[in-house]
């Protein structure tokens, strides 16, 4: 794997970490303190507001997990990937879409994220 | 058409001026100071290095013309769309996949780029 590979997978692993304490570490190794995202459902400036949006996210889809879904297209400091959340071996119930852009240190400086498929009421 | 499709169209229309001059006070109009560009062939930063990575682009592509394929999907200050450049009514050369956000005033502050067809040998 590449560094962006492992950037990108660690960058998931903090979508399915449900202990707190411990995303809230993962979050800020892996973001820049200046570090923003936005997707269509909200927005966060800095690891601990980043943190406290994936744990609300978490509360609305409990016990599903967040997997890479394809692969990963990179180059200079930005890629894109498509993930999905859904059931452990279950059907996908939300498919997005995120440009990452790290930062010269290799953190995350930026995801700009878009979604592809949400639930149906 | 809402104010993204406007803002997409404005940036569509600069890869497709070739006057220098024009081409220059129209980035100028639509960028931020501080914008940066990134796609997997070049970057620039700020509006007089983004029309000049324009018109070296226009050059390896002589006659050809950008237009946008498909829809833009938007939110908060960001969008993503695909467009295509190739001859008038012929077949695209190249496709690609931007992500642009624009700042507070409305104006261009970042584009990432990604290429999906590229010309072969």
């Amino acid at each position: 794997m590449n560094d962006f590979d492992t950037l990108v997978q660690r960058y998931l692993a903090t979508w399915n970490e449900t202990d707190t304490g411990k995303r809230d570490a993962m979050v800020a190794e892996l973001w820049a303190d200046d570090g923003r995202y936005v997707d269509p459902i909200g927005a966060a400036d800095g690891p601990a507001a980043v943190s406290a949006l994936i744990g609300s996210v978490q509360q609305q889809f409990a016990g599903m997990r967040f997997e890479l879904a394809g692969g990963i297209d990179a180059h200079h400091d930005q890629a894109r990937f498509t993930w999905e959340l859904g059931p452990v071996d279950g059907e996908a119930l939300v498919v997005g879409f995120d440009v990452l852009e790290r930062d010269h240190t290799g953190r995350i400086r930026l995801v700009l994220g878009f979604l592809d498929k949400v639930p149906t009421a």
